[in-house]
């Protein structure tokens, strides 16, 4: 694996730069250990492996929105920097949006932040709050960008289990991973900064209930906590299951950051548009933060946001959007049904978890060492990319290493992909057959 | 000033996180205070001034760089995730632009990194190279950005100043701003860990001369330092003065990190896509870094960036454009000369800096409080921007407190504005006459 040497610096001759050490803070949270994505990356495997492993769609946006981010190209404004807080259009299709869904008239200067994607609206957050030594409480399994973005940021992870469906169940769904309320009261200290809820969930598909959103709520009052409140995948709920939002518990809106995505919310996973919608006392220092660490979010693609958000509900695109994905994860749940295979049926997100545990490969089987130093999980995975042609990815990785062999019975399948590659994904799938126990 | 009480947090009793403390890394650097930017936005100025403040242009990039964004918007792949490294498009054509100038092959798998603006991809080489209590050393006056970007990582910036032209000097350059190369020398100490060089240099507009980098290189060596050469503005350098890259200095390249920026490149601040240029002993942990904090940069416009450079050469883009941009220029700086003002002409970026020293203001003139509480060139700036209608930037805000009497003196005044704004400028500054000592 060309790729894991060029993870491990290795001093050189010609390299004296190496005698410049890098910081210390890069040692922790796995900054520089061979993830999961790079090992499972395309490159890695046979060439046409079906692709269910990374998270992003093999489809485009929506025409209508990507439109307007070709109108913002031919004008002069958005093609230069924005103000840091996100351009006004913007914050004003968040505010129609979520004003109604909060109960309260959101305030466009004070209230919303845009920034570089998700991912470093939440790091923005962590520099914004985060003391050396605080501690942020997150559910495992968890997103796997949480760990660095903390530790970088001088926090310490705390880890909480959401505890997978009990064998009895024979059709489990992400209900039926819980939380033990006591469990995350225990894991409280007086160095806990914030508790990260996820919801709904990645990789689980878990859509919290209200009750257990209160229970959290109740332990984030008591000990005076931030909760970060990573809904990415608000738009992706199925079932009539309804997502409810931890902020709009009574007492939360001043304690918690809420935050979306145009990737998951537009199937536009690179255009890096994500938003917090929080309390001006959470903004103002996640504005300094994200000020100075990106300066502000790309413009044209902002417009493009806004244009999809102001259009969202004459077209209907949500709830079209939701048939679509409920379509997709019915064509993968089959094929596990025809297998016999246990997985976790999601109610929101667009992961699968497969119960890969009864998967039989041969013990011999060519891994390489990258996946040889890992969970059974990684070989099971790795097997049923190369000799199944349909790639996944091992759960363990979004487990703290005590906690790993959890995860090793899951394979995470994405369904954010077209019907005809889930079809042919599952009529691969058929071959597992001749290697369950 | 309704800006001002929004970057004080307030308690208040709807409120109640502001008990949950913001982390004492924003404390430093400024992060919190009222900066320039704010003081001077077009949203506090009248609503006709003529901004000559705010580094971006008032045109838009050119039409075949942003028919690549148009295209990428109508495939798949290009509105999905980038590998954290960048689009390989993008790797190859700064491959192809950049290994000629730094006489070697450049490798697009581990000597390049897009970033998120140059200004993600410099936060990122502090994140990942800064211990606490790191030194970083930048000259006087510097890109305002770098003091809170060092300080939220753990490091502690240090200035050495580029000295101010000599009096005796009636038509200085850029050129006439020196360092000191001993009192370079005297700020290392066992702490020290970089050096920023900025060139061409914003606000001064200098282009570092070979020998000068030779010296700075020199100390860099013998310190076994990191350099950034941040060199956003190489694109844009005027005259036929020769833009000399530090990293080609021998003995340099393993030491040393080269920054760019599409935004200063292709008239498209707002795409947000920058590089590093660096060994992979220093861009494998600064990967590291920017993985965690934005994952990857925005695709569509890496694709148009790309687009850019592969055709630069051949439409003679950069060529043409800085003639544009001596035109821009010579506008300017005629005004100036017709008022019998001293000003800084700069060989290279497009900012020229301004000797604000004589304009004579009435004292009792209706400056805000953000105003009056800061240096002189404060209130000379908002008085040119109310009074003549053209607005500029302050530069003491460029200096250290300690400092900030240098920089007093001057307004910096951004010429990346049409022939047209800059000519109404002009036009508009000749009723400062009557307010010159
Ligand atoms: C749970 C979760 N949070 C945040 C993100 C990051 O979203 P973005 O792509 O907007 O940065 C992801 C992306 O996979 C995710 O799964
Ligand atoms: C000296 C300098 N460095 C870096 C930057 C940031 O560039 P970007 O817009 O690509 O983040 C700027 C922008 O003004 C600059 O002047």
């Amino acid at each position: 694996m060309a790729n894991q040497t060029d993870l491990q610096p290795a001093p050189s001759k010609s390299d004296r730069s190496n005698l410049i050490p890098f910081s210390s803070r890069l040692r922790d949270g796995r900054a520089l250990a061979l993830d999961v994505w790079t090992i499972f990356s395309a490159a890695n495997l046979p060439a046409d492996c079906i692709n269910l492993g990374q998270g992003y769609m093999n489809f485009a946006p929506p025409k209508w929105i990507t439109d307007a981010a070709e109108e913002a190209l031919n004008t002069v404004a958005p093609n230069h920097y924005s103000h840091p807080r996100g351009r006004i259009r913007l914050r004003e299709a968040l505010k129609v949006f979520y004003s109604p869904q909060l109960n309260r008239d959101l305030d466009v200067e004070s209230e919303i932040l845009v920034t570089s994607g998700a991912n470093e609206g939440q790091y923005s957050v962590f520099t914004a709050f985060l003391e050396n030594g605080d501690e942020v409480i997150m559910f495992e399994p968890f997103f796997d960008q949480y760990l660095p973005s903390v530790t970088f940021n001088g926090g310490r992870p705390v880890y909480v289990p959401l505890h997978p469906p009990k064998d009895t169940i024979t059709h489990p769904t992400s209900n039926d991973w819980t939380i033990d309320v006591e469990e995350l009261r225990r894991a409280v200290t007086p160095k806990t900064k914030m508790i990260i809820v996820n919801t709904p969930h990645n990789p689980v598909g878990k859509v919290f209930t209200k009750s257990e959103l209160e229970s959290i709520a109740a332990i984030a009052e008591e000990f005076n906590l931030l909760v970060m409140a990573d809904e990415v995948y608000d738009c992706l709920v199925f079932d009539g299951k309804e997502h409810v939002r931890i902020a709009n518990l009574p007492g939360m809106w001043d304690r918690t950051v809420t935050v979306g995505s145009a990737g998951k919310s537009f199937a536009a996973t690179g255009w890096r548009i994500g938003w917090l919608i929080a309390p001006k006392s959470i903004i103002q220092p996640t504005l300094a933060a994200s000020t100075r660490i990106v300066f502000c979010t790309n413009s044209p693609l902002q417009e493009a946001a806004a244009s999809g958000l102001e259009q969202a509900k004459e077209r209907n695109f949500f709830e079209t959007q939701n048939e679509e994905y409920a379509e997709r994860r019915a064509i993968l749940c089959d094929a596990f049904d025809k297998l016999g295979l246990k997985y976790t049926l999601p109610e929101g997100s667009y992961f699968i978890l497969l119960d890969i545990s009864g998967v039989d490969f041969p013990l011999d089987y060519p891994f390489p060492e990258s996946v040889l130093g890992r969970g059974r999980d990684f070989r099971a995975c790795w097997f049923i990319a190369n000799e199944i042609g349909v790639s996944s990815i091992p759960v363990s990785e979004f487990y703290c290493e005590e906690h790993a062999n959890i995860g090793e019975a899951y394979g995470r399948f994405a369904f954010c992909k077209d019907t005809d590659t889930l079809r042919a994904a599952a009529e691969r799938l058929t071959a597992l057959k001749k290697y369950l126990k």
